[in-house]
């Protein structure tokens, strides 16, 4: 659950005083992304997000999000762009923080995934991973190997309170990562969070991405293993390869998967698996008692993470 | 904060098969309303209010509710109106609970209450108050000296807790108005919650009121004492008699308020004082620790009620 700020009515009409968007109608807090207050923003002109960011996004990283954000969308690709005021700047302040306005996207996410869900998140993500091809500028992921370690030493004495043996069981698997690592594989823009909450459909067809603040610069087949964990597991946890097949089949029309890459997807989604637990693991042990957000439960992960353990090759993933 | 069920853009869809208002193309979950769902729902044909009715809000009353809010608009109040479906019916079921799709109200509520907010919240109040007379369904004030009696009982033991001394003080007053409670004075439909957050706003002009969901049968004066708090007290706690001066005499240019209701309005403005003080000093006493959503402060309302306490007569409201 978001927003944090309550944004006063006359400051916001200042605010968009610098900007060729028409006057404010009205501004609601939405209860979308969790990192930043997001307010629904209908002008005289049209409707609108306004984005307000809070203390989890560094505010050395914003030009990269808005960079990217301006970059994709001018390639085509649909996701919010941010809009420029007319000093020529989409990055300004508004209530002591950094604030953007961004384009409005219609379209819902999905509840219950479908197959036409999979091969448009699949088709969708190779063109992100086009697209990025010519953004110049590039973030490392702090939420890969080094990442991984730092969270799991910060969670390791307490993991057993989730499940006996957790500890011993992912210190073994980041060994593993560690020592099997790739190094020279296709590396690029990653959008790192594209769970079905942040992709937009209408009908049957895919209407946009959205949160790019986890985007930074990795392994482009990183990704695609991200998107297995997030889109492929039904409801009770068994793995649907007709999914996935759905999936990488409409990715690789757009964007071509090499053999190396291919080879690789068992170990990075086994990674990317490790990454959500983690990142699970220390919400779930450090969330304030009695707090209203639930921290979601991080053994999914394990379970997904197992499931990789297991597999043979890439053909498990319905690949031919 | 409010949204707490999360609807499945299937079961929308499908829901809104039922109405004439065109097909989805988004719904985000609003951070408006205490009691219930909200969503800003925009569909191909404009944008609207889809509202979930959660616990708080007993199904026995929603046909009060909605036939107010559709009385009051066709009365040409402004303020939101309940979209019928197909079949004529506006109270509807989706994902388990009641739910309703009302019409969207332009402007926002002022963070900080100047004059001419003042002036315009008293002529909504007796506009409200005019066009209620027509309406005949009744709802009885639950949260009127019989349900102070409750409140004040429940938090009797541990109201210390909150300051020293505040249960006696609060006794005596509950004494008092059982004791003083005007019996025969204009009865109608009042809000009975209209804060700053229910008052939307254009520049200067009032663009409506929402939240009928406190809405009964009551003293016509004592909604205007609750406004008479909720609005006309800075936020040093002091009282401005230009404001309550505003909201009484644009309330008075719209329905005339008699001698016997003037000289009840501090009697009045205690007792408003009072239901405040103590629904905020329960959910004080009973919220769950480390809650993300903190509970009011109750004391505000003790300062309050003192203040009317000490007023000589409607005269200290600015009235001649």
């Amino acid at each position: 659950m978001a927003v944090y700020t309550d944004v006063d009515d006359d400051e916001l009409r200042r605010f968009l005083a610098e900007y060729d968007i028409g006057e404010v109608v009205s501004c609601k807090g939405i209860a979308e992304g969790v990192e930043n207050s997001n307010y629904l923003l209908r002008t005289t002109v049209g409707l609108f997000i306004l984005t307000l960011y809070e203390k989890r996004v560094a505010p050395a990283d914003l030009p990269f999000f808005i960079g990217l954000m301006e970059h994709l969308a001018a390639e085509g690709l649909a996701c919010p762009t941010p809009v420029k005021a007319r000093d020529g700047e989409a990055l300004r302040r508004l209530c002591g923080r950094p604030a953007a306005v961004i384009t409005f996207l219609d379209g819902m996410w999905p509840r219950r995934i479908q197959n036409f869900h999979c091969a448009g998140v699949g088709r969708a993500l190779a063109q992100l991973h086009q697209a990025g091809r010519s953004f110049p500028m590039e973030r490392p992921n702090n939420l890969s190997l080094a990442g991984w370690r730092t969270l799991f030493e910060a969670c390791r004495a307490r993991a057993h309170e989730v499940r006996a043996g957790l500890a011993d069981e992912l210190a073994a698997e980041l060994d593993e990562m560690e020592r099997r690592w790739p190094r020279d594989l296709p590396v690029g823009i990653i959008h790192a969070d594209l769970f079905p909450d942040n992709v937009f459909f209408r009908g049957e067809g895919l209407s946009g991405l959205i949160d790019f603040y986890f985007a930074c610069t990795d392994f482009l087949a990183y990704d695609v293993a991200i998107c297995l964990n997030a889109w492929c597991f039904e409801v009770d946890r068994s793995f649907n390869v007709t999914k996935a097949k759905l999936l990488l089949s409409n990715y690789r029309a757009v964007r071509p998967i090499s053999a190396e890459e291919l080879a690789a997807l068992p170990l990075f989604a086994r990674g990317s698996a490790l990454r959500f637990l983690l990142t699970r693991l220390y919400d779930w042990l450090n969330h304030p008692a009695g707090a209203l957000v639930r921290p979601k439960d991080p053994l999914e992960y394990l379970q997904k993470l197992r499931f990789h353990r297991g597999v043979g090759g890439p053909a498990a993933y319905g690949l031919a």
